[in-house]
């Protein structure tokens, strides 16, 4: 498993850290997000806040809304707005996951239980839309056209980005491009969108508004490079979460694709009878997993990465070098060091 | 079959002359509606389109829209806005229809394949989340925050109707005051902010706002109490649609829950297991009509829908008599006499 079986602890450290600088800066502000979203999934049907509940404590990081409040806290903004807008990108993220699971047929998010296993995947459609709709009704409150049209757009780009996955599924022909194209909007769209917003409320200067946007969006395709590389990875184990799901799905991701390329016939026949025809035995993925070192394909993938990490360093240099400025620079580290 | 099936032609050329009027009235203007809901489900992934397309040219009388246009109309609007946010309730319907047929697994709608018999259940859910963030995004093209706030506030109340039908789904208890709830919520809601939104445009005062949302929510009812006597109605059938669909999905409607009421121990047994264990014969349909029959619970759920109906006419008293209001009043004919 070479670079990425490494498990070296001191990488694995400094990317634990990288995150924890921007937690801790944001703090107060992210237990005031929390209580948001908690307040604003009651329903008087009991079943709603209960089914968003189960996803919403099993937690994940907060990463798209601590950008949010980190964004808005670089900018110099000094007012609340950044808390619940915070909690809308939460709000909007949750319910893409839920009806993510239900299109993936996921079993298990975020190491539990995922809500479509639990609870069916009627119920998981329906409180997604609800999700979505509460998130609309909370940008609302907030009362800013400009949000509004920056959140509705990143909805229409992420939905588009999951029928574009779905339509590249199960096609080894897919290129790198289409797959920069499906991340970038089922991803990064919504990670520019919650870096963006910070500079929104403060009513910063475009400059800072494409520069915050800039950032997120690199580092939002940094972030899912890894996590296409993840999946294939013992990393993954070590995270608590199982191996191999594109792989089973035939989603076609970058260390596939770059595999596929460096392959032989005999290992293209390999890639195209499990992913397009999904015609798969057990010691499938790990042959899979042989090919893709064998080719440095997780390597590949990681140095992908690392380029969006530099583009979202150097979007941030028109802003002070200063403690926020440093704790988003390690947010890319943490981002891309997962993978060791 | 009673009333339901003594189908008197006059009655329905009433009924369909009804909405006729209306449609004459608004013809032009939804026209526009049509041009523009074509135009918002655009995107250079060709199967939202492809299926956005497929499920808005199966057409459906476009009752909605139709009533954000004539209520504009009533109260006296000369502008055009009221287009643009009739196609935006007609996106949010059609997105709303698209996840109730993934959660109901319906193989028709309109009388074609649905989209997800056709599509599949995933670019199905994917889509109707395309079209609901197209819908905020022309919202916000429009520019008011009151309309996105009226529409943010329907679709959370629509979705939390669709859950608790869910959940009421399958269990005979299920009292007329639930069935109520559900209906007001997953139906009229969307009606009532239809209607409401002529007002809006308008600027017209609370008074009439208000009056055209009663209006819309009586309606609404109407429809749907309607809508779930046909489903046990041989009308149905000469509307081109499949009997039984709440039948054998278990849901609790109210013809099912007077006939339960009305029944005795043995037909109480027989309701809970055709719609509690969902264990059915071919012939229980039938035996489940002829009871509906028996207690004439049809007639008590249409006697229901007049009732309502005569609240939407009288909802609409404060506005002066005249041939939009004309309309207005026979579409609640039509809503009523499609059981005829």
């Amino acid at each position: 498993m070479v670079a990425i079986a490494s498990t070296v602890d001191e990488k694995a450290d400094h990317a634990a850290k990288g995150l924890d600088g921007l937690l801790a800066l944001v703090k107060d502000d992210l237990e005031q997000v929390n209580r948001t979203i908690v307040e604003h999934m009651h329903s008087p049907i009991a079943l709603i806040p209960q089914l968003a509940g189960h996803i919403i404590a099993a937690g994940g990081k907060r990463l798209r809304p601590v950008l949010t409040l980190a964004s808005a806290r670089l900018v110099g903004y000094q007012g609340d707005r950044h808390v619940k807008l915070a909690a809308v990108i939460e709000l909007l993220h949750t319910a893409t996951l839920l009806h993510d699971d239900v299109v993936d047929e996921s079993e298990l998010r975020r190491g539990r239980a995922s809500a479509n296993a639990l609870f069916g995947n009627q119920p998981s459609v329906l409180v997604g839309d609800f999700l979505f709709s509460r998130s609309f009704e909370l940008m609302v409150e907030d009362g800013s056209l400009t949000v509004l049209s920056i959140l509705s757009r990143a909805s229409s780009i992420i939905a588009e980005g999951e029928v574009l996955q779905l339509i590249t599924a199960n096609d080894t022909e897919t290129t790198v491009e289409s797959y920069l194209e499906v991340i970038c909007s089922k991803t990064a769209a919504l990670f520019a969108a919650a870096c963006r917003i910070g500079a929104v409320v403060a009513d910063r200067p475009k400059t800072e508004e494409d520069a915050l946007s800039a950032y997120g969006l690199s580092l939002g395709i940094a972030f899912q490079l890894i996590d296409d590389a993840l999946d294939y990875s013992s990393q993954q184990a070590v995270l608590g979460k199982t191996i191999g799901d594109d792989f089973r799905e035939g989603k076609i991701t970058l260390p596939v694709i770059h595999a596929f390329h460096a392959g032989d016939e005999e290992e293209k026949i390999f890639w195209r009878r499990c992913l397009e025809k999904l015609d798969q035995t057990e010691s499938d993925l790990d042959h899979a997993i042989s090919l893709l070192h064998k080719h440095g394909s997780l390597e590949a993938t990681i140095d992908y990465a690392r380029k969006y990490g530099d583009d979202a360093r150097a979007a941030l240099a028109i802003f002070p070098d200063n403690a926020v400025r440093q704790s988003m620079f390690d947010a890319i580290d943490f981002c891309v060091d997962r993978a060791y």
